[in-house]
């Protein structure tokens, strides 16, 4: 893999937040040189002993090695992990067998180094498929990096897991716990589900709260249907998508073993707030983006059909280049609602596009002006709308536009 | 509707076919003025007594006031048909009831001229969706164009329907029936299933053969699935999609009247020929198309697993943006076929590109050459294999590239 010159920064980025130190989290980078251009590409956290980890992984069905170790061990070690290890540069999927002893022997320098057992480190990796993971250029900079850790190193760890990301991610929150007070904070990379060679998602999110393995998969289960999953850039999904949540127990807040427990209120709405957020910064940061949009259909039967919908429209090419070139183009929502397979009404669909009523009772509105439809779409941020008339169910999706620029991201990254 | 710069034609394109006269088939342009520069965009067609007619129609949930035509009156005529006008420039979709009147002006107004029923007529529009159709423009070119009806229109026919396609799409075939010949024609028109400002797949064929009309419909619902539903540009769905197929019985050919009886075996074998042809044009003139891609997957535990396998191939952003980078992204191609949700066996999984052979039993082939594989991605037809070493089910789809022209004609069309 060889240097490219840097993407521009994306014109919808938002700047790195300030993260205060959580209890028990420790971070560090190292370089094992899978770019040529100087940068960071490893990213080592240490957690205290008894940290709790749930995960979340693709369900794409060639997978690779990391997702597949991490599955294996959260199983073994009832949902308890002592450190993360993840590098970006190499994807170590469609890798075989090789792949997997790659990852192992990744998981086992670590674990002599803090002292822990294999199973207790989680691993990711981002980047080029079908390349094995050459696991000496990271166990070399292991010691270093472990040497290093610090409760602070949250922006050089955001910058270390990038790939084509054109800005660091991260977030943090604050949240009270049956009165005391616990922090979440978490980075992720990604700009889009895209590209294999960078490709995938991640997202290592922490906090001091201390909360039972089950009841922490529960929380995060729940959260990502409204948040990562409710994002796409291009409706690809990578081997390698990753979101872990790690809890350390040290803010001294009582341990919570239900996820349905009253006392979790304010920090399930801190965690979903957080994991949107980040989500949201994906969105800001695909591929050529030019503009945000926020599709949030209503009136569908189910909350699943109206995901369904949501998504149809959200990846429809059509849809998204009409936003790339600011064309008010309301019947091309229309087209890509009809073709979800879903129930809708049509002489009951109201299209509206921010304040702005496009289509309604299944023809255009009487109202309809071009001219203020035509300046509504020159915002960077886009709301639009669409009542399918059937029920009361309703989703919220989140995208962004198709632009040339992506077009040649994607077709000229290799060659 | 304004005028625009026609688009390059593209350089995918095939030439129109030489198309001898049919028995009981008749054609006429005319031109409506839904366009600014001149040009036809109306089409008449007249058929023999007895004509049978069989329709293959989109299943888009919103649809249009011509298709819910079409479905009406093929059963209120028991599949029987003696004309069809279409136009370009104005789908009629999403206007409510007053669409559906307009539809059934026009109808009534050629049923008059011919001295047939208003069921007879079969109806098909093209163009923008959410404006009604002004049926004045079409009713009053109708008698001009009833009196020019030729048998050897086919050419003018062609591109009186055309919208954005660069190139006429038409097809013909001899075949024989129980020892006497028949002929077959037909035209198309689409760029993709694109855009709702000129969207749509429409496709009329005619033949002189006598076939019930049972006998009719069941062998184009067959045809299609191998032809037409194999085919996708952007995997967007118009509201408009038609495909209507008239069998005159004109040829003396003895009247078949099971889809299933042995002497139709040539007759089948040059209609699905035939639309395929047709469907493979559509995928010549996908809008910005550079590269004409022939993706089959192997090994697969269906025909609907491989078929949902290479359709999601066909239409993954990534995969299509990596052809028009001429960049031989194997590993796109595997992340593709994992996001399909169907059954993969990673460690058998093979990628080949023509006669090159990119990945095996799940990792790259240990002959794998860069320099080769770059070489085969610049021809501008593709063919990708992919096996996923489940079962012995296999499926073809054919698409084109994703090119940055492609955000050109759909991001700035309307504005």
């Amino acid at each position: 893999m060889t240097a490219k010159a840097p993407l521009p920064i994306s014109p919808l980025a938002v700047p790195f937040p300030e993260i205060q130190s959580v209890g028990g989290v420790e971070l560090a980078t190292a370089r094992a040189g899978f770019y040529a251009q100087e940068r960071d590409d490893v990213l080592v956290m240490r957690f205290a002993p008894g940290t709790v980890c749930a995960g979340v992984f693709t369900r794409h069905a060639v997978g690779s090695a990391p997702v597949d170790w991490c599955r294996r061990q959260l199983v073994r070690s009832k949902g308890m992990a002592r450190a993360l290890v993840v590098n970006a540069g190499c994807a170590n999927s469609f890798t075989s067998k090789a792949g997997d002893r790659a990852a192992a022997k990744v998981a086992g320098a670590a674990a002599k180094l803090v002292r822990i057992k294999p199973r207790e480190v989680m691993l990711a990796s981002t980047g080029v498929i079908g390349v094995l993971l050459d696991d000496g250029k990271i166990t070399k900079g292991l010691p270093g990096a472990v040497t290093g850790l610090s409760a602070t190193a949250w922006p050089a760890a955001a910058r270390a897991i990038t790939t084509t990301d054109t800005f660091p991610k991260g977030a943090t929150a604050d949240a009270v716990i049956d009165g005391f007070p616990v922090r979440l904070a978490g980075i992720a990379k990604g700009s889009g589900m895209v590209a294999p060679d960078m490709a995938t998602v991640l997202a290592f999110v922490t906090t001091d709260a201390t909360i039972a393995p089950r009841a922490l998969q529960e929380l995060l289960d729940l959260a990502v249907q409204k948040t990562f999953n409710a994002v796409t850039v291009d409706g690809d999904r990578s081997t390698n998508d990753t979101l872990l949540v790690f809890a350390t127990g040290q803010s001294g807040a009582p341990r919570i073993k239900r996820a349905s427990d009253r006392r979790l209120s304010d920090f399930r709405e801190k965690l979903d707030a957080l994991l949107l957020d980040l989500a949201l910064q994906l969105v800001r940061d695909g591929e050529g983006a030019s503009k945000f949009v926020k599709i949030t259909i209503t009136g569908a039967k189910s909350p699943a059909s109206a995901r369904k919908i949501a998504r149809t429209v959200a990846e429809s090419p059509l849809v998204k280049t009409a936003f790339a070139g600011e064309d008010a183009n309301w019947g091309r929502i229309v087209m890509a609602v009809g073709r979800a397979d879903e129930p809708v009404r049509r002489e009951r669909v109201r299209v509206t596009f921010g304040s702005l009523t496009a289509a309604k009772d299944g023809a255009v509105a009487r109202d309809y002006s071009e001219a203020a439809m035509s300046a509504y779409m020159k915002n960077a941020e886009l709301d639009v709308g669409v009542d399918v008339g059937v029920g009361r169910a309703s989703a919220t999706m989140w995208t962004c536009d198709l632009t040339k620029q992506y077009v040649a991201i994607n077709g000229d990254y290799r060659s």
